[in-house]
């Protein structure tokens, strides 16, 4: 079935082979890219499709040797993208003939695994990665299972995945607090199974580096057969030490694939955060790690991670490492003396490693005499490929704001096309809007909401404040009890005439519904939406009608 | 001179004293919070004089050891505000009869040592930190000096410090790439000099854990005397390993001193963040760290990390470890199970060791019957102590918000004192605004503004969104041509009736002047601002408002 899909694990290209009998290079460290699967399950980050494809294209130029495409068993939606990417990016080679693997994630059933491959299979480098959880406390109370019925299911769940495709990596999850016989054991079958690359997962994020380390040192000493796999390494950063624990698993343990997320997106604190493992590597891999590398293209590093801050609406926090706002800015007066004299005072990488070209990060580009072809021109650079029939919509969009904005800069780029792409056909749109608000401690809004089926609806409320008194419009409209999560609002670009991007995350009253992957356990969903644009209260009525959108079309 | 403050580096209360030879317990750790001074030194980050007393008297509480309290030859600002520091936390004791040491820091000179005890003098338990760089880079580019002449300065500075002050850390900036036999040397002459701590700074945060931990450790092996100090640590986030470096700098090096910042702000990417150094120690301390331990709190880490991003408005990412919105919340079906079944399946910190009361940190207080004193109480609870003559008028906007909102919570609470405390004296103080906006694609604003004189001055503009069009009213009544280098908003509160914070960063146009610490070069200093409200519009014009008052205060 799998035949002519199957790559057998070996990788076209100039970068070292996969499997470890074709390993060209020892200290080759391969990057496994999880932000479209595990950062994605940060609250309220859901992406599209659409977004989905459009980062992991950015992800293929930024050199991500495996891109873990998402759980096609989570959902329609997550299937479809998975099937996308496969199709779209695991079959573009770059000019080295280099095309990244394409990555499924697994629970180890027959169903799920049979479901992840219908959606990776068209990848010319598929990859299957069936998990199971291997500590004593996930199989007592989530299993509800005995080591023996894991081992088990393990080894014959991978023996199943690989009859379907060639690439199979195992995780086992939380694997930092499992027992280490018990590791070594179920390593070494599902090793015999079929497993080329086997990941050790510190799910909670609760281990220390020599720990997390000797931990991986140990299973290469002890594990029969390990010879014949690849070591992953997956951490969470919950006592933020998810970097630290990733390059020292690769430095004292072994490991040779390491599972990182853009900004460190991710469950509760989130992943190890490529940037930083690949900058470590970069600045310190030479001098005190060995010589361990990786292939990414650090050039790209900075587009891609504000791409997954708009997408993911995971802000960053200005001292975030490498890639927040404040990461090359100096502001002492010491310090600043010292950059003055020699940049090397104050600074162990430059601005340009990370792509980033100017002092502030603002590139001006595009003013409004730039044409079609300029816009469309400067999108692809910027990783946006713009379809034939979405040029025109965004290219009316971009005059528009450059008739308001007196410099059009990439970030205004990017948030335009943010808002022109990602949405799909909207069940209300925005069709007026006026507010009035100020110091009188009350404001008004009327708003008028056109319909899909093009029938128009007009509202006025009064609020506490101009986003209180047009969302409560929006609700006299659409007559839905919507309880407000969380309402935040990013400014992408600078300037009092700055783009603002706004960002809601809303939940439908007494909306318990069943879902798949809690086994008939009921939860209420949460909706997020962004909205952008120079009124910061459009905006946010913007943000609010892509929340209420997604959440009318998953009641239906 | 000092007779009568010096302490002689005892400490009094039930906790681990100071000096090496009274040390009560080997493996006790000192916290010295750095956020006042380090964490100041982000860029737009600086807090006024009160905030930073309200912030050091909620780190007192906390339980740090020494609260670094600034830099006093910075400015007559950052002097008073040390000063005020070392008056009033710096003579409270707590029930245990602990009170916190109070430290300055100063450059290797004579007047900068004098400076700080002028300002640090008036604490229990004063500190003085003078620091010079170690490194061949700085000492040949920015100091301009050589080992010998490093050497003799740092020698005589400490004693002259010493001549003022019983407790004197030494800091050894950049140490992190200093030549190893020239550190163990300087290290040696400070101490016999009278330093009773030593700092070793990881300036540019470049440094591997294994690699630092064993710099700490030859330090420990190779310097004669180091017996008679306590090795600090320093450690910045460049690499994002700051949190990995001070733990294992502990671990294996024997620092038994950790140099943090709340939130891990800080120059750049931050430094190593308490929250976190604090909460891996707590977790995993007894089981892999040799039984490592702080006298932190834990229970009040929430509360001071708020404080800290409110009064810095360095706003946090969701998924910042420990005290990130997300930190605590699981959102993937997966997780979710397992946490239905048993919380330890992907948790392992309870959210109450960090003072996270509810699931969503909303706590409900107050209504609008509450009166004064409960008022004034709860704000007591939340580390706000209300002078009489703040009680009314903070009390009238709590009505007025108790009005407009059903529930007031303490995130609300903190918004509202934060607006009425921490504003001097306004040059301009808004009187009446009127905007319109909406999806006519221009908004138009009526301000009128009160001069600090009494007089009133009304103007209107025309822009491009509601708040481009308030600035630019601004604007034509205060006559300055002002830069806009940045303009964020953060939601402190939840739902669409939410208190909404806004901040911004301003300049003046063409306005270099000459800096102190940068001995003759100028710049162009900035200034930031912060404005709470429920209309978001309103909150963006009072924090243009005070950043364009610290302007124009500043040019006087």
């Amino acid at each position: 079935m799998a035949a002519k899909t199957c790559t057998n694990g070996t990788r076209p290209g100039p970068r070292p082979e996969y499997i470890p009998d074709h390993i060209p290079d020892p200290s080759y460290l391969r990057i496994l890219d999880t932000t479209l699967r595990d950062g994605e399950q940060s609250p309220g980050a859901a992406m599209t499709a659409t977004q989905k494809l459009h980062l992991a294209r950015q992800l293929a130029k930024l050199g991500v040797d495996v891109i873990d495409a998402g759980f096609p068993s989570a959902s329609q939606e997550d299937f479809n993208a998975v099937k996308m990417i496969a199709q779209d990016v695991g079959n573009k080679c770059d000019a080295d003939g280099y095309v990244p693997v394409i990555n499924a994630l697994c629970r180890c059933n027959e169903r799920d695994i049979a479901t992840a491959w219908e959606a990776v299979k068209y990848a010319k480098r598929p990859r299957l990665l069936p998990f199971i959880a291997t500590s004593p406390i996930h199989m007592e109370h989530k299993l509800g299972k005995s080591k023996e019925e894991v081992l088990q299911i393990a080894r014959d769940m991978v023996k199943f995945a690989r009859s379907l495709c060639c690439d199979i990596q195992f995780g086992a999850e939380d694997a930092a607090r499992s027992d280490r016989e018990f590791l070594y054991q179920i390593l070494e079958e599902v090793i015999k199974a079929g497993a080329t690359t086997v990941g050790i997962g510190d799910t909670v994020g609760m281990a220390m580096p020599f720990e997390y380390g000797k931990l991986i040192a140990d299973i290469k000493a002890n594990t029969p057969g390990i010879e014949n796999a690849i070591i992953s390494v997956h951490c969470h950063n919950d006592l933020g030490h998810a970097t630290a624990n990733t390059i020292e698993a690769a430095r004292v343990g072994g490991a040779r694939q390491l599972e990182v997320t853009i900004n460190g997106i991710g469950e509760r604190a989130g992943n190890a955060s490529l940037e930083e493992v690949v900058m470590a590597l970069k600045c310190r891999g030479a001098h005190v790690l060995g010589g361990l590398y990786t292939g990414i293209n650090t050039r790209h590093i900075l587009k891609t991670s504000k791409m997954v801050e708009e997408y993911s609406a995971m802000y960053l926090q200005p001292h975030k490492a490498i890639v927040g706002a404040n990461a090359f800015v100096h502001e002492s007066g010491i310090h600043q003396a010292g950059m003055l004299k020699h940049r090397a005072t104050y600074e162990i990488m430059s601005p340009e490693d990370i792509g980033l070209e100017s002092s502030n990060g603002v590139n001006i580009v595009l003013g409004k005499l730039s044409g079609r072809q300029a816009m469309k021109n400067r999108f692809k650079e910027l990783g946006y490929e713009l379809k034939d029939d979405e040029v025109e919509s965004v290219f009316q969009s971009f005059k528009a704001m450059a008739e308001k904005k007196k410099r059009v800069t990439d970030d205004d780029l990017k948030a335009l096309v943010l808002g022109e792409v990602s949405h799909e056909k909207p069940i209300w749109k925005l069709g007026d809007l006026v507010v009035t608000c100020g110091t009188k401690g009350f404001s008004t809004a009327t708003i008028k909401l056109v319909s899909i089926d093009g029938s128009t609806h007009i509202a006025c409320s009064v609020g506490a404040g101009p986003v209180d008194s047009a969302y409560k419009a929006i609700n006299l409209i659409v007559k839905e009890i919507v309880k407000l999560l969380e309402y935040s609002l990013i400014t992408v670009t600078k300037g009092s005439d700055a783009v603002v991007t706004t960002r809601v995350v809303i939940q439908r009253e007494n909306n318990m519904v069943s879902n798949p992957i809690l086994n008939g356990n009921n939860i209420n969903p949460t909706f997020s939406g962004i909205g952008e644009g120079v009124d910061v209260i459009v905006s946010s009525v913007e943000a609010y009608l892509t929340a209420l959108n997604k959440m009318l079309r998953f009641m239906e």
